[in-house]
């Protein structure tokens, strides 16, 4: 963990825990708003009413903010979190979150349920969403649990549609060349592979 | 507009606009929302009490709501939106809005800025929100705002990492071969391009 932008705070495991389940059901329940705002066809007066609503939650929650990125952080126990990624972080409602599980073999995977929030072609996963959650998971795979990476090319198959609902996503390293780590990755509905992905992903020369 | 999964709704143009005006403000009131839950630091009990709001903001809007996909819909005046949809939809909170301008020269373009819910590395842009928005600016150009078209493959190419901040994408066909239409788009912060891609498009079968 020698990435200059990481902070460490001093925070001991167990706070940690503690935190991010008093700051899950927050973003849980804005993923579900999120959802809700884009279904919704209550009247005029209602969505206006519910906007007034939104605003003074945002404003309570402002009163008092960290500033600047939401960054990575570490503690001295080398638990590590990043509340705020797009794709993985708890806090963060454009995430699932996704929840990458490494497997003894050296892969990764995750499983998650994509609900309207992902939509690109009608009651199908959009595209770029699919190619997001993969570019995740493949530097997750590429960094095999210790060591920095950076993406370099990445490659995405679209074989067909994938329709929301159920998904799972898998990556493994397929082989090394020096600073170069290649990668494979699927994401797959309950009937099989939809998108295939390759990505080249690099160890930066001030990390080796 | 041939594609089996669009709806046709008899809504005047004007209509559909008004309608757009009422609830793009809420999805914006959530897209704050969805930055301040990342950022807050209030006392748990202020967490505790904002989500109890937000809970009953959602079950308000789900009093009336949309069932099965938000879908892309069109009227008899060939507009067409699609407030879902997870990278252009007004109504998502997921989706920047990105808003894409069609050139005079068949290329297309968006300018947006991308805030604290697209982080992946502190400060930095996630790379596969990068990939995401590509995906559709580069699936907009390859329609060139009539065909339907369906992503075949996609290659991005990080040249470094992009700041939070403002972007610019840029889109354009290179080539086109029987079905196969061949596009290149780039994503820049203000110093220069960041993100290079190119991507296959197909035209389905069924469509031609």
């Amino acid at each position: 963990m020698k990435h200059p932008m990481f902070v460490h705070e001093d925070i001991p495991t167990v706070e940690v825990d503690r935190l991010e389940a008093v700051h899950r059901p927050l973003a849980d329940s804005v993923r579900e708003l999120v959802e809700a705002t884009i279904r919704t066809t209550v009247s005029e007066e209602e969505v206006a009413l519910a906007r007034a609503e939104v605003d003074a939650v945002v404003a309570r929650l402002r009163a008092s903010q960290l500033e600047g990125p939401a960054g990575v952080r570490y503690n001295s126990e080398a638990r590590s979190w990043s509340w705020g990624n797009a794709v993985v972080g708890e806090r963060n409602a454009v995430a699932p979150p996704l929840e990458i599980t490494e497997d003894e073999d050296g892969g990764v995977h995750a499983e998650t349920v994509l609900g309207v929030r992902y939509e690109g072609p009608p009651g199908m996963v959009h595209g770029g969403v699919a190619a997001m959650l993969l570019d995740h998971l493949m530097g997750v795979a590429a960094s095999a649990s210790q060591r920095l990476t950076m993406t370099g090319t990445l490659t995405m198959r679209y074989r067909r549609a994938t329709p929301l609902g159920p998904v799972r996503l898998e990556g493994r390293i397929d082989r090394e060349e020096g600073r170069k780590i290649f990668v494979v990755a699927t994401i797959a509905d309950p009937d099989g592979v939809t998108v295939e992905a390759d990505g080249v992903f690099i160890v930066p020369s001030w990390a080796t």
